[in-house]
């Protein structure tokens, strides 16, 4: 996504013949390619980028909800949906309410926006100068996001209570995602200094890897994962299938999520970086699951399905800080070391007694770190001073806010169910509701 | 969707364009709108969005496919499948075959169109004039009627023989959704008196709602769901993680479903209307689940999964009847009585022994109503008054033909399976297959 | 898809418009016609089709892996998950290192163009001139050639190990099917005798059937499915609404597959080519399902869902080669006749003792081939010697060198587990990791 997104709506332009107009005679010639299909084109045609990346984002929703219902054990799965489909209801609620002007309104360089509800105008007043409809946009950012809560559901699954979960997404979605994203994507200081991350690898993926990680740490393991002396006990997904769909509706909805942050559509520079970013988004995906079959064959023996699944989101989380300047062959890199991460980085955390159940914390925070470092790898524009800034900053901000929170929860309505109601499963104690009732032993397995 | 689209393809003018026509000085502004993208690009842009718009409503086939196959009990899966497949084709053909025409050809204020098939122009004979492509166009009420079909299905679940459920599918699609069709966006008589239901949530979802509801009457409950002395037995779906992703993929094809009915995308304005569609469909759908995730657990003392999910849905059906004019606070609130509405009429469904198996009469008949008379709160062009002709006039129709085939087809060819097939599950007795046939004890369990 | 698509690419005219270009009074109507959203906005509506289209087809990766998760046994299901995620990825890497260039490089009329990697041009250096951004078009290529290898998958499941398989689908995706399309698509021999398939019948279908029906001869049938006397056992698969979720995807992917082969969307005549062909590839499935129902209860007393989603799928391949001249009911007749050759051709395979445990053989190659003989029924340029000379090369071509794979993948690394493995399963074997885990009797089970 582009940094200097809201300060690009001057008619209609694209944020890449924008970033020419700092010399006059490349202005003019965006000027002249600006006006091709016209400003009123330009206006459709970005919205409909945006509606349509939106959509596919939205999507993506549904895919974290069928990841992590495939990776719970089944005793748990009635919560993991339930959980899925509350913290995109209550992000898109929260979104509105308060987070998109957090995030986009006047922050001038500064730390916040402001805490209004965002107003959405009649269509009949949009006018071709403002480049896009106002909606379109709101929606294009509030599914991102979303995107950041379904991140940290996976990681603290199988032991925390609906409501606790549900008042951390609206800190989350309301409060944390939209501050840091003030910093870059709403034009902060983060954005002044050069910091890039194109689609989020830092602003949507870490942030959510961040408040996974404290949120295991805060809460604890699952009990009996990890045993008394370093014995580690899997707790094997119950449906791979729906894992693997789950990853599918990911990758597809990807494209929506990088393609869609070029914001702009109406120029054929604009249109044809969408595409190449279609196509390194899909060869860094691709990448990431490659390594992590190759790599896990190497190293166990066999190849390892939620490995390679969980290979390919690495990929596509390492391509998303910059899916627009690398050549193929450098999308290729970035997405393999992103699979390879994944499978040192998976078994690493269950050594340090961090029970990440659907492996989040190595997809989309590691990854997610390491696509924002190499940025400047491909992109001449940005400097790993700047990257490693933002990416310590936005860790810090996450790390530090969110572990009040959880731990406000923690010791005010309490994060963890009984122990006994753990061990006989979420769905049957908290919920009352089994998610396959007919299905073998269920609940009373393991 | 437009009341009066078939009036509308002058010049590739939009509907909202059209509108203005009326006064002269408006007609020449409408005019200088109409022409920004030129007529041949706004014929494409409108082509696209009803080519988007149905490939995202088609895919609302697959979600209510998953919803009842996930709130079925496993015995009676295969069959859920087969009927949704068989409706979705049925629809397809019938709305060639007859509905199409009987719906938009030639109405005029009046009740029903022509018993002819559609014709499909060749591409080399379209015009801007038209405004769009005759077969997106098709493509894009079709399957609209197929939506209809769909909601019959999962109310009658799991105790309706496949062929009385094909042959109702065949009426229902090629004659009872076209005639009153007809009636608004045909142009028909309930459009003259100024009745207004921007994508259906009385012309779809009331209709399908009503033929469920009198088929549930007219086929009875399941055996054993209500006992002798007033006791209800719950019958658990088999698979909540699939009735999960059937109301994700509803959630994403409502965009199309509310977003395409703007029925134009070739100007700023279209272009921004259906974005802030887009925001409303999505707001009511969040209140919706929000309002019954906080609803039962005030009143059960706990959260329920299948609850929310109907209550996105309910806030989606709210919504549809008029999701252009409110105010994203609006949004919230329609849809959040939706979500309000699906918590008290399930049990009341219940204690009236109508048993309807996935709850659609009432996220679609009741939130439909509800949705339809919500419109002239932010309408200012509709009344109380044609909404409830409207709504009134709809299902009385579809009250009275629908119980007439379903009674037709109880004492002809029969409706139901024997008691002991219902007993041991459509699956093994009818269909010879089981949707599970190595999980668990799969139909002998209940 | 054009069969000269690569020589249409000035001034981003209309595959319809150029082909008008014969003669000089038509070519100045094309230049008209072309000209109407201007050059840019031909550009970026033909990208647009090209992406729209391409993740469309992509999502068809899930489909396929849901269909073939669906239909195998439970123990096998981790097995066709991780062989699906392999793929699509595989395919991926291979068409962008050598498939893309071999199939569309220079062919000139040849047999094959260059064994280089696709180079993506810079989005600044794009001109109106290409008709369409070169990353679009390789996207939507790419997905082109991974369904080829989706097909394989299915038939061969249950009793192949996963490098061989992964092997196989190195050598299919980077050269078999990249040159056979080079003979069509790139511009081959094949288009210059006037072989005609629009979308891939043949180019995608029937390759991926003629290399899976070598692989299940090859291979041989599972163990146990047939008898020594003749006896078939059947080997249901163990859950059905996957396979259903598998073939609505599939249905929606292919309005992608089919439509976007219409290359081109820049013109009124392009949109509405588009829609026809949406319209028609719909009936066709429709149609395809129907057949299936009602041949179903004919010969055996009862409807198989089974049948009726392959038959669904056989109408969408049958109409895959010419969706766009066929009236509605010429593409209801193509589609239906796809649906009764699946219902015959299932049990004729297994009297030939030809395992294919998804029906693939007949959905993709039987009714490939039929589709590909019908295209001169509905038009004109086609002829039955072109039709059938296309059929015969390509199925030589595939036949021979797929089967020279197989073999050597036969005599080296070996293409089967153990008896034992097979029995225990795939998943517990070779993989280590259950699908269901947790639900009945799992593996143990048949």
């Amino acid at each position: 996504m582009n940094d200097m997104k809201k300060l690009l709506t001057l008619g209609g332009a694209s944020a890449l013949g924008a970033l020419l107009v700092a010399s006059p005679a490349l202005a003019q010639e965006a000027e002249a390619a600006s006006t091709a299909v016209g400003a009123d084109g330009q206006f459709i045609l970005n919205t409909l980028l945006f509606l349509i990346g939106g959509f596919l984002v939205m999507w993506m929703a549904a895919g974290f909800a069928m990841l992590e219902a495939g990776l719970v054990r089944s005793k748990n799965v009635t919560m993991q949906c339930t959980k899925n489909i509350a913290l995109y209801s209550v992000a898109g609620l929260m979104f509105w309410v308060v987070g998109y002007n957090l995030m986009y309104l006047n922050v001038d360089g500064g730390y916040l926006g402001s805490f209004s509800p965002k107003l959405i105008p009649e269509p009949s007043a949009e006018t071709a100068d403002a480049g896009y409809a106002a909606a379109s946009d709101w929606f294009f950012q509030m599914v991102f996001c979303a995107t950041a809560a379904s991140i940290v559901s996976g990681t603290v699954a199988e032991r925390i209570k609906i409501w606790p979960f549900i008042i951390f997404v609206v800190i989350l979605t309301g409060f944390i995602y939209p501050i840091q994203g003030a910093w870059q994507w709403g034009g902060g200081w983060l954005a002044e200094i050069g910091f890039s991350d194109f689609a989020g690898s830092t602003l949507v993926h870490s942030v959510g890897g961040w408040a996974a990680l404290m949120g295991a740490i805060i809460i604890g393991a699952r009990k009996g994962k990890y045993g008394p002396n370093g014995q580690i006990h899997p707790m094997p997904g119950s449906n791979l299938p729906l894992a693997t769909l789950g990853t599918f509706i990911l990758w597809l909805g990807w494209f929506g999520f990088n393609g869609g942050s070029q914001l702009a559509m109406g120029t054929i520079a604009d249109a044809s970086a969408v595409s190449k970013i279609f196509v390194n988004t899909n060869l860094a995906a691709a990448a990431g699951a490659v390594a992590a079959l190759i790599l896990t064959q190497i190293m166990y023996g066999k190849v390892d399905l939620t490995m390679a699944l969980n290979g390919a989101l690495a990929g596509l989380v390492s391509i998303t800080a910059e899916p627009l300047t690398p050549s193929p062959v450098m999308a290729i890199l970035i997405g393999a070391i992103g699979g390879v991460i994944v499978v040192f980085f998976v078994p690493l955390l269950d050594k340090l007694k961090i029970d990440d159940v659907v492996g989040a914390i190595p997809v989309h925070l590691v990854a997610g770190i390491w696509g924002t470092m190499a940025v400047p790898i491909t992109n001449g524009d940005a400097t790993f001073y700047a990257q490693a800034v933002g990416v310590l900053s936005i860790g810090a901000f996450v790390v530090v806010v969110s572990s009040i929170v959880w731990l406000i929860l923690k010791f005010s309505v309490g994060l963890r169910p009984s122990e006994e109601a753990e061990y006989n499963g979420l769905d049957a104690t908290e919920l009352g509701l089994e998610a396959y009732p007919e299905f073998g032993t269920g609940s009373q397995r393991m």
